[in-house]
């Protein structure tokens, strides 16, 4: 009878560590990811909603715009804090220029980089529940840039759940 | 055997204009129209995809984005210019503030207007194929404000069927 609860045992938790390698799989970037938290860019992400623009001011001149996946985006407009698990926060950045057609005008430049906050409360319970991926060109950057990220957010926003970018009505 | 025919026309024009009137009033804006254009606020345009952040000097001191439906945004990923009938481009602007949380940052105060600009080549044949309008808190601008729209689009990016927004690559 032991013998038999133990083989039952075991097929169900064979069944799943398959079900968790599954969605690990599923849920895995394809692409490179970032050091420390191992956060990839997100499939699509160039179509996913609005939630705010943003300016930055010399030396990094940029426009910005941060979007939200499905997850985020409800807790945003549900104004649901802390985020739930599986929200993703991309912020597309560039060069902040001169507009050609309206002296008044300023209009991305060039792409400077795109950067990725993956709410996970477990895997990054260490860091505030969130991972955090920098990207230029499509390649992660170094693994000091990557040991900035938490400590900024944790020290200027801890209170908003870790995000700066609040959602533009 | 002539009634007859008359008859199956009538029937078919019926058809058919049945299905334009259904057309028609599909594609009708269910809010308040512009002066002039009779273009509405489209429904859903909060969760277009974007196409590229700007931002407007004093004495408007804004940060804007323009996202697109998905018939223009397929005509921008494509460069198909013109833009064919029943591209819709949203521009969302907002007040240009000091972020609270970060010094060299300026992020979205108070809404401004909601601009639209809808491509019909037939319908406005007369100003370059676009009809536009200016929103201010869901209600459109005065007859005065839409006669700018068109002159100034003219003057400036007619050579771009008279859309100023590049998508941000």
């Amino acid at each position: 009878m032991k013998a038999f609860r133990v083989a039952v045992f075991s097929g169900v938790a064979g069944v799943l560590a398959l079900g968790i390698g599954y969605m690990a799989f599923a849920d895995a970037p394809a692409g490179p990811v970032s050091p420390i938290y191992g956060v990839g860019l997100p499939e699509g992400y160039r179509d996913w909603p609005l939630v705010a623009p943003a300016q930055e001011a010399a030396p990094l001149d940029e426009l910005r715009v941060v979007v939200a996946n499905p997850t985020a985006l409800k807790a945003y407009r549900e104004n649901t804090r802390p985020f739930p698990d599986g929200s993703v926060l991309v912020k597309l950045a560039w060069k902040h220029e001169q507009s050609p057609d309206f002296v008044p005008a300023s209009v991305p430049g060039a792409a400077t980089t795109v950067q990725v906050m993956v709410k996970d409360s477990k895997r990054y319970a260490d860091n505030g529940g969130w991972g955090y991926g920098r990207f230029i060109n499509g390649q992660p950057a170094d693994e000091a840039q990557h040991q900035t990220c938490f400590a900024c957010h944790s020290s200027r926003v801890k209170d908003r759940d870790y995000v700066f970018t609040r959602y533009a009505q």
